[in-house]
């Protein structure tokens, strides 16, 4: 396609007709992790599906996932439906399968929202269109339909076959959907050549990215057990081996306070850098004033933008939660925890084995308990683990989603990664066996979990753009 | 006084008189930290009131003190009164303060007691009086007025004026008491010789003891402050110092696994034992199994007795007991924390200045917060204090309890400190600049906070005869 000046253009005549999709989908209150509010997010797959229906998409389906496994209120409480669609099924184009969620976080004016959160505001003045669900992810998921109303309404055929799966339980692990990838793996995905996720964001708000890495989390926890219950510390302080007191100890041999992990052997498995790599920081719109912005501080561990993202996306990194058993109210308890439970977790990048990570760090807070030489007892174990992911940023579609920035914001975008999981892309890539690829609509900055979520009507509608591009670009690389 | 017989035989004959006291005084609920039985607390001060006139006393005082302070739920909420009274007022006679406490701590059958915790159950079989409070401390408080009514009914004169501070809550922090005793220093306790407390119990089982020792308690809490709100570990982990690990880091440095105190300063403050002191802990009754029994389990610190006692009563410790603002609940949160605090205490002994041991914490924590070069910062501060308690174990108000130890029992008690602080012990002996003693009726198996709390008949009824013994041989004392 040697111009997108026909279909841009109509995507920003229908600009009314989209941001009106989008209103109406974010004034249903799909909270997944409100059972009250389950038949809303019913209510809110149902008009999807009559938004497919009436933009031509076939072979529609709402698949079913049964009731909610514990632990939950209602025992007979049914997941959401998860929405599978297709448009055009022509064997001599590639399919592309685009995922999206319609759940979304809980909201509450009373959280200090500016306006009713689930009712679109359109704000005129800033350019931004705000509602819970605007940026995550109602917004990126009616993307897609609206990309092929204007595909229709231009008269433009549409150089893929598309698939649709939305889920209704994101923001709640996604429950049931690793299972229905796997059973659709050979069924209604077995032609998908690539797989498109728009559900995370920009790396600020300026430029856009691609987004191809993001880290595993592996969550342990270190128990010191006691006295069989908890003892008056004025009785017994000074005479029994406190867990408390041994637990602090090891704990305090997992991590130094300059972001160093101290369990040995960890290092070792992380990849070097490649040249490649190294050169591709470069660009990136990314500074220490955007660190401390996000954390309300200045607290950074590192000064230089690549150490910074190089520490959120390609090195693994410890964070102690808490402690389970112990005190942990407001003011002064005297008492001594008999049981305590340390927790922790460590995020994952190529190329950590999870058991054998998991087999170091078992085997340090052993050593490190038995050196404190206490009688108390000590287990240390994996509560969960979820692996990292990786593409590679230059193969067919993220090439193609590179040029499809190009065209429509005129930069290069960032290449990214990610701190956090998002376990689904995992599925995705080792069920289907395709390359599966980030594309983000939204800012840094719209606020996804917090109050006043928000969408900039530019982002909106260049997200559009970049979707359709992208999808023109990836039907005309060369592999199939 | 040659001969305790026609005394003691009365005791004896009233029995059944004092044990239904016993039974009517523990059928009412006096919960004090139960605001909706407040009444029933004030209704069991009357009981005692009624009592206190039946026997005799005079210049009987209910004194109010007004409301109590918050937290609490109804602000008008009226503290119960502490209840003051006389039996005798010689000049010639040494006067002795006797203090109680009529509150007891919650019960209910569903904790898991074998009868009603409201209802004295008389179990002949193991010879032992069941309910809330038999032990804690409305069995001794009653025990005084019992005392009173033996002499009455003997027709022996009383060779000391008793004043009687009965107070209403004791198991909820003394409210109050602390201001009523300094106002009565000069007015009602002018006379006051000698002060006896009857709130504590044996160390064992099987030996009676005297009390002359309390430690004391300084609690501190080490705040550290990092990013504005908590963050997510998956974006921020390796990039943000997190307040946790430093907490983590500073804490380890408080204490090891092994009882010592880390920091420097300390032990220097601790006065060194004396010979006495040494000898003194020969002969009491007390062994490695029962601290093993009384922990349920096999984490002491030390295996010898005289190494046990000592670092309960005369050495102080550190207990860390928890963290704030941490993940504290059952399974995996991955949040970074972005304000925790640490909460830890140390008993102290004599001569250890609360002010200068506060200084080192303090010191200490900077100090060690300072050496981890973190950018976020830390607050080590005290939450309150409780000095030490240290009395003369040979005394003439001890010396006469030893005699009526020998007297009832037929063994001289042990001389026992406690690791734990009453803090009215230290309060009647500074503001009436008297000797003050702990007496105990109950044994350590009794079970004063716990389920099925009980007192042993035997420890009930010979109780009584201590303290009758220990007034004539008190008054018989050369000092006054
Ligand atoms: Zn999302
Ligand atoms: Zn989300
Ligand atoms: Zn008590
Ligand atoms: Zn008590």
């Amino acid at each position: 396609m040697s111009s997108f000046d026909k279909l841009f253009s109509k995507i920003d005549e229908l600009k009314p007709t989209f941001i009106n999709r989008l209103a109406k989908a974010v004034e249903i209150p799909a909270v997944s992790s409100d059972e009250s509010l389950r038949p809303m997010v019913v209510k809110k797959a149902e008009f999807l599906l009559e938004q497919l229906e009436a933009n031509g998409f076939t072979d529609i389906q709402r698949k079913e996932l049964g009731t909610q496994p514990p632990p939950v209120n209602d025992e007979n409480l049914q997941l959401p439906p998860v929405i599978l669609s297709r448009y055009g099924n022509d064997p001599a184009k590639k399919t592309v399968l685009v995922y999206g969620h319609y759940d979304v976080q809980p909201a509450s004016i009373e959280d200090g929202w500016e306006s009713e959160p689930f009712k679109l505001v359109i704000n005129e003045e800033k350019q931004l269109l705000r509602a819970r669900g605007a940026t995550d992810d109602t917004g990126p998921l009616t993307g897609w339909i609206n990309v092929i109303q204007a595909h229709r309404e231009a008269g433009i055929e549409l150089p893929v076959n598309l698939i649709t799966c939305f889920e209704g339980m994101e923001e709640s692990g996604s429950l049931g959907l690793d299972a229905l990838i796997a059973r659709e793996a050979t069924q209604y995905f077995k032609d998908v050549d690539a797989v498109c996720i728009s559900d995370n964001y920009w790396l600020g708000a300026k430029k856009p990215c691609l987004t191809y890495g993001l880290r595993g989390c592996n969550y342990y926890q270190i128990t010191i057990n006691g006295p069989a219950a908890d003892l008056h510390s004025g009785i017994f302080g000074g005479v029994i081996a406190e867990p408390m007191i041994d637990l602090v100890q090891v704990m305090g041999t997992l991590a130094d306070s300059k972001g160093n992990i101290l369990i040995k052997g960890i290092e070792e498995m992380v990849a070097p850098i490649t040249d490649k790599e190294s050169k591709s920081y470069d660009n990136i719109d990314f500074s220490l004033e955007d660190i401390e912005a996000a954390s309300g501080s200045k607290t950074s561990l590192y000064q230089k933008k690549e150490d910074i993202l190089m520490h959120r996306w390609r090195y693994p990194s410890l964070s102690i939660h808490g402690v389970e058993g112990a005190f942990s109210g407001q003011g002064a308890k005297t008492v001594i925890p008999a049981k305590v439970s340390g927790k922790f977790s460590i995020r994952t990048v190529p190329d950590i084995d999870s058991d054998k990570l998991t087999n170091l760090v078992v085997e340090h807070c052993n050593k490190a308990f038995k050196n404190l030489g206490s009688p108390n007892t000590c287990v240390a174990e994996l509560i969960h683990d979820g692996n990292y992911w990786l593409s590679d940023p230059y193969n067919s579609s993220f090439s193609a989603a590179a040029k499809a920035t190009k065209a429509v914001y005129g930069v290069e975008p960032d290449l990214t990664r990610e701190g956090g999981s998002i376990p689904i892309t995992l599925t995705f890539q080792d069920e289907l066996k395709t390359s599966v690829m980030l594309l983000p609509m939204g800012r840094g900055d719209d606020g996804a979990h917090s109050i006043n979520e928000k969408l900039d009507i530019s982002n909106f509608m260049k997200g559009m753009k970049l979707m359709a591009a992208y999808l023109h670009y990836y039907a005309e690389s060369p592999e199939k």
